[in-house]
């Protein structure tokens, strides 16, 4: 039988070398990092690993590579989405051979889809696929996935679980008691980790969480504070991440903010596949620099020679709330809202 | 038989004093330019009104005052929202002593309802007012009114029109198209300056736009242009409102910007009843010289002395396209859109 | 030196007699009742209150009755949010007099005012105010409060702290870190009431919260719970609200499921200001024959006599949800988001 | 010198065959009968055109099986977007070789990206493609394009035009402002067919209808209308629309209506690459119903021998009123509006 999906899975990014190529010595120095640093579980091809970015074959590539270098030592879970049911299908048949533990099927995307659509689609696959399936909810991106269509998907054995990009707790505990009474074995993983600790609390399993690609350390150590029941103490490291991950989201377009953060541990991301202005190469150097004032207080790097700005801790914030009321006000003078 | 809605109604703002009250003489003076400027209507306790910073009395008598002061050369339609439906229609009855031709009643506001709590409540004081209604959609700020509703409240013949301030062309040529068969007479008005081209030609009567506040004479001319069937010449006048009309609604919050503009035309505004800060006193001096600078291209008023800046015409709009994508964004990230 | 702020107040609904006004003996039982059953304070004049639905005059009643009737037993904490900065100090004046612990003020709602305005009109009241002031930030329904704002106005000493009903974890999160080095008093209160074990966790002092209206003995039980260490019991207890708090917030327009809950627990909400249709009416006694189930389950009163239906417990949460998906894919459409 | 982009193109579905794969023949007789009805343009591999559901190998096929048949009738404007600005580029030089008038690139999607990126990246294509390239602006599926990116971006002589489909009339009017003074050649295109006429009298060159791929007769007869200046009998058609518009696109997930609507004419679009549940296939079969009633009533093809309903013209677009209100309640309710 398969090992229980539990913990902490990291949506890793995907190194490139210097004309945007992926880089597989650097990917497999850095899966052994991971694991090395105590991640319960690799996931390529999430939404920080640019899965949209790369050619089906380099999807492929990068799950083998990640499968092989895994070796078992931790379970992969496989992003498998592709561009219709069919495809996908056969990127499961894939990736089952590859020994990945499991698949990660991103909703469809593009397309907003009613649930009737998502509910079809996954029931597709579901059918189909020689390996257990996890939804993927990103409704940032994706089409959503919403509380009944987990439900009726829960019915289906293929599919195990849900990982659930929304960081909406109460849609969350939506799902756990619409599912648990019929699957009590159905895996819900979080993957926003500015809420991991309450949605460990709640009863999730585990997640799947961009930051552990970078402070691996900090997501394992949480994990196991409130497997421990030192709530207080997971709370106070809860807190800790906040300015981290605030920055690595806000400060440039996903997933570059948690690229540059990658690198400061070391590893080499190189070019991305997303041009950058000359403006955002500048603001990319002073991103890093401020993660790696950050880093420094954590004791992972050294602070840099030049020093560090004294932080608010919340410029990047306050500049998302500002934004946030104004475009509010604009959509409703648009007569929208 | 009371004369027919028709042309530009303005919503216009209430001069007030140095301590912020009612500033009764320029308002009776402000009401006798607009009709010597042309404008077919008079409009008072809209949003451009400020309705809901005035206590009920004070709104009585603002409608008092532009009752009067109109004296029957123009029509008046006076915006009686009050807190409930109960005094709503006490509002009604006043305002039907008064003169005015009808009355204008926005959707509940503060709570969202649902649209058939919006149609319980418009039902409520179609049953009772002893004077026109016309409803008032501005999904921006109150609940907003479907196609459904209007239809359902097209059938009371009190009711005998709509102002809709969504700026929604499609909306509005869903709304005509519903309630046209079943009440020739409806009265569809647009509160979207930047489309009343548009609006005209698919067949609204008119409008009530703030913009007619300031620039009186162009919104008239906009008008009778449409109606003459010159629609080359009406364009390329509402393209010359875009900026102007952007300046006054982006640059402070509404409707500042137009209590700005109505400044620049020669009446004393006097101090707003929304507190302002230091810096908002600044950007409001700055935003009245671009404005000076907009209203003398117009030939309305001379140039300032110190110059004008050259203008991109765009400044305003960028900065909400940019926040709106910005947004976005984020909202994604939060896992709401 | 007045008591600290702390633990849960009720922001309780009105009761009303067969005509609309308000029914002071029962509003006085109801008070009675809930200090009895264990709330921690009374937050008369909030949003489950509709403060928007009264007039100045029987806002100020109301608050004179409550503090009347609580008598220092429990803190008031008294809604004073009026149409401008000018009354609503008059109102915080009245209510000092009248011997409420503090007062909460909305944001300005109507408008959507951007941060600076925000912030200018919370100075100029808490510059004036003789009483102690609370932030309400609900950006459902008014201006929004970001997170920048909250930190300069923790600066005057008269704001003491913050109701925060946007259920936002992160959000409520960056407040506290952005205020508590430089207010360590700051009183953060959350009002969304599916969230409050986490909230209390990550450090909130308590909530206002209306389900502790129609349950109070629940939010009670679940506060000291968690004051208690005893996490696992106050989870369960959490998902226990779950349900009930859906029905009576989706079921109806807000608040009147509310309203129907407080019927339940023995006492005459009477009739609504918010007129409703007879389609409503029937959807009233569905719903309160569903609400009866609930609150029978946790033993507070009897099931009905005709019995009740095997609850799906998600019934309204996927119709939500569905809306939800279809809006933000008319929203698409429309070329909005 | 290439001809101008001008008058209608039609963003055409691919017909499929009962496997889902390219039916080239039908594909092919479907160019001829969009050509021999009028149309200005192909315009293959855009939304409607599903190339997300393709793989880059029938991505090209398709533009060159279009390219092919059209030979040399009407311009094709390809859509090129590629999962990266690197392949992007390789399709814009082979479909340069296919003998494509320009390409269409839509803007990155499933990330939404900022200005900044969103400019590096058509940066990127411009400098290196061999081709004329229109930006393609979807805000509903892809990253927004604002007014001061398209304006920058109307630097690089390589981009000819822009084609919008946010059906925002006052975005389009901002676009043109800004742009015609720099480049007056610069190619307006509207996306959003029920805005057709207002957009071609404010200066829109043409536009890429879905519906042009149903009646191209009716949106070729409404273009010439306008160039003829029959402004009365142009927004006359422009209702006419309004209906089959709104039931292909509300009834049934985009573009799956607009294929139903193109089986109605006589082609056979095959299994759709979207799985579809059984309650789908059943309604598809009502939407074609109503469909073949709506074309019925245009002379277009005869009534369905089971009759027709009475339409009130507004189901579909009633119920989308309706979610919409209740949705953005929902929004609120979650503290996000």
């Amino acid at each position: 039988m398969p090992a229980t999906i539990e913990g902490i899975f990291t949506p890793h990014v995907v190194p490139l070398d210097d004309q945007g190529n992926i880089n597989e010595p650097e990917l497999r120095r850095y899966v052994d990092w991971l694991i090395d640093k105590g991640v319960h579980g690799l996931y390529p091809n999430g939404s920080t690993g640019e899965f949209i970015r790369f050619s089906p074959e380099e999807r492929r590539r990068i799950v083998r590579i990640v499968c092989d270098q895994a070796a078992g030592r931790v379970p992969v879970l496989a992003g498998a989405a592709e561009a219709t049911a069919r495809e996908t299908i056969e990127a499961c048949e894939t990736y089952a051979e590859y020994g990945a533990r499991a698949v990660a099927i991103v909703s469809p995307y593009y397309y907003r889809l009613c649930p009737e659509s998502v509910y079809a689609y996954f029931r597709e696959i579901a059918l189909a696929s020689p390996i257990d399936v996890t939804l993927y909810n990103i409704p940032m991106f994706a089409s959503p996935i919403d509380v009944a269509t987990i439900r009726r998907l829960a019915e289906f054995e293929r599919i195990v679980g849900i990982k659930d990009s929304s960081g909406d707790v109460p849609f969350m505990m939506r799902m756990i008691q619409a599912v648990r009474p019929i699957r009590p074995d159905f895996v819900f993983l979080t993957g926003w980790e500015l809420v991991l600790v309450p949605m460990l609390l709640l009863g999730c399993q585990g997640g799947t969480n961009a930051i552990s690609g970078v402070v691996p350390e900090l997501t394992r150590k949480l994990f196991d504070l409130v497997r421990a029941g030192q709530i207080a103490e997971a709370m106070t490291l809860q807190y800790r991440l906040l300015e981290l991950f605030d920055v690595m989201l806000y400060s440039a377009d996903f997933p570059e903010g948690f690229r540059a953060g990658v690198e400061l541990r070391g590893f080499s991301t190189g070019r991305s596949r997303q041009p950058m202005s000359e403006g955002q190469r500048i603001d990319r150097v002073g991103l890093q620099r401020v993660l790696q004032c950050i880093l420094a207080d954590f004791g992972f790097v050294s602070a840099p020679a030049e020093g560090c700005p004294v932080r608010t801790g919340s410029i990047e914030r306050d500049r998302v709330a500002q934004i946030t009321a104004s475009v509010v006000h604009e959509l409703r003078q648009r007569g929208v809202l």
